[in-house]
């Protein structure tokens, strides 16, 4: 299952690129309405936009559904696109999820590109080739392993983004900088992203995705070093869901980020985890994602919602740690005390 | 992409061997009413279907639909399947190819077993992985291409068959036994399936199938050897179409039959295909599929279909023809005249 990936900013002529190489009997190009609004206007160079195809599907996670999925096969079908069209997903995870499948599944598959135009969907979608939408309340229900024939990643769409998604992907990034090394971790905390060029950001994008993919190919069928991904997301997840039980849901993203500030004191307890790299970290997430507010009577729900976490086993509390940046131990089991001492020192370092 | 292909009339026992070794977390089988209703009964010493989750969809092609598809997604959701979770096909090319998707997308791939009851199905569902429902008016315009895990063929459903059902396969296992020898199209001929065993029934079922298994092994991109298998097709498909134009339709195994007779006579026009084994196939034809009307106003509208057919280049015809059974002639442009004098001849040879 191998994709090209190219890095870019500049995209219209990425795009130009491909269409005139695959020879294609039409092009189609899918948005939701945000990127066609705020994104589609950048790449107005780009020729072979100009003669697509347009479909645009409504934004918002809400609207991953049957019903976008079937108004992009009637779009494709009544434009007259064949097995030999071309597929444009222009958008975040919603846009490159749900095209994917439409153009895997159209005439039982045409080609696609992926164009993510989020930090999360740029770091993320450029490898795996998971395409699916929500399906009677669960997330991803509906879906395919099949990759885009071609990923552009690029950093030139993220002045787009609302900071708070900006900051939900750079969290995935800051992860993927803490499984590849220290020097790494430091350039991506150092970064003021905020006021860098698109092309600091895409070489920060890059890094990112080519650790992933390394990961990924070392263990394509998710048996090991795979599930070093999961770093920072048994707490996350549990963050997540307790979030959204008490009715104030939090991103994705940001669980992620206090995950793995709780995960990282994990490490330096059990690991010998470097404690100024911990401190460093809990002050970049601090400042830029704040904090998530824990008492002592949440521990109990908390721990109970990591356990049912699918990485658990036997009901055990499983985490990916780290005993350096860039050196991981998989599956640790950790304690009840250990995770309430964690998150004791968590709260501390927030200043909770 | 290779598949299980397993040959046997105890299919109870086959299903029971294939769900005890695969160990999956629970077991789904798909009917339509009418395998539901003649088909399933016969198998219930099959112990893994009597503790599967039952669903049932509407029988009949105009119910090869998304709202078919989504009540069977809804279904396996409901009972709580996992992605170790197996989905039984039990039925014709509208439960296959509608299952098999349901399988290949519900959490992005659940194992499935196809068991195809019909002739048809099982000549032809055992190879290829073909999965699909209609959309918008066109057949198959949403699938995937995906194997099923395994396939049980057997030949002791046919009985349930309506006589029009069991030949309109049968045209096809004609077809391929052209393809293979004169011999093998002399057992397929000389069979009198209305009395024959279930034994003997899948002795050329299997062989039929290994025809078709032998062309597309040899050719698995479709680039050549395996448009073979358009042989009867060129002329078929414009009979079909021809016939639904005039508010008459007729199957598509039959449109195959006498489109068979029409390239014989070409075959033997212009690749000296044996007079004796035209007749012989002619009579055949005659006795069991009666004859197709055509009259001297038609040849003009049914040569424009044919002009029209996928296979078609340029607005010319184009045939597979044989020089004689199992030598095969692929990608012949026929001439008006030639295409004229061949339905002539045919309407010779059956009595029109």
């Amino acid at each position: 299952m191998s994709q090209t990936v190219i890095f870019t900013n500049d995209v219209a002529d990425a795009l130009n690129r491909l269409v005139v190489q695959g020879g294609y009997h039409s092009v189609a190009v899918l948005t939701d309405e945000h990127t066609r609004q705020l994104v589609l206007p950048l790449l107005s160079p780009c020729e072979a936009l100009r003669r697509a195809t347009h479909i645009t599907i409504a934004a918002g996670e809400s609207h991953k559904t049957l019903e976008s999925l079937t108004q992009v096969w009637t779009a494709l079908q009544q434009s007259g696109a064949t097995r030999q069209s071309l597929l444009v997903n222009l958008g975040g995870g919603l846009v490159t999820d749900l095209g994917g499948l439409a153009a895997s599944t159209f005439k039982r598959g045409i080609p696609f590109v992926n164009v993510p135009t989020t930090v999360l969907g740029a770091v993320d979608a450029a490898v795996g080739g998971k395409t699916g939408i929500d399906f009677g309340g669960l997330k991803n229900e509906i879906g395919t392993f099949c990759p885009a024939n071609a990923v552009i990643v690029s950093a030139c769409f993220f002045d787009t983004l609302p900071r708070e998604e900006v900051m939900a992907g750079y969290a995935e990034m800051v992860k993927h900088a803490m499984l590849q090394s220290g020097d790494e971790l430091n350039r991506v905390l150092d970064t003021d992203f905020g006021h860098c060029t698109p092309e600091h950001m895409l070489e920060l994008v890059e890094a990112s995705v080519q650790v992933k993919r390394r990961i990924v190919a070392e263990d394509p069928t998710e048996q090991g070093l795979r599930r070093a991904l999961n770093l920072g997301h048994t707490v996350g997840h549990a963050i997540e869901s307790f979030a959204l039980e008490r009715g104030k849901p939090v991103r994705h993203g940001y669980a992620v980020a206090w995950g793995l500030v709780v995960e990282s004191v994990l490490s330096h307890l059990r690991q010998g985890f470097p404690s100024e790299v911990l401190y460093r970290l809990a002050r970049f997430v601090r400042e830029n994602y704040g904090a998530f507010h824990i008492t002592c009577d949440d521990y109990d729900r908390l721990l109970q919602l990591m356990r049912h976490d699918k990485k658990s086993r036997h009901g055990e509390i499983n985490c990916t740690l780290l005993r350096q940046c860039g050196d991981v131990a998989l599956d640790v089991t950790v304690s009840d005390d250990d995770m309430k001492a964690a998150i004791d020192i968590y709260r501390d370092l927030m200043g909770i």
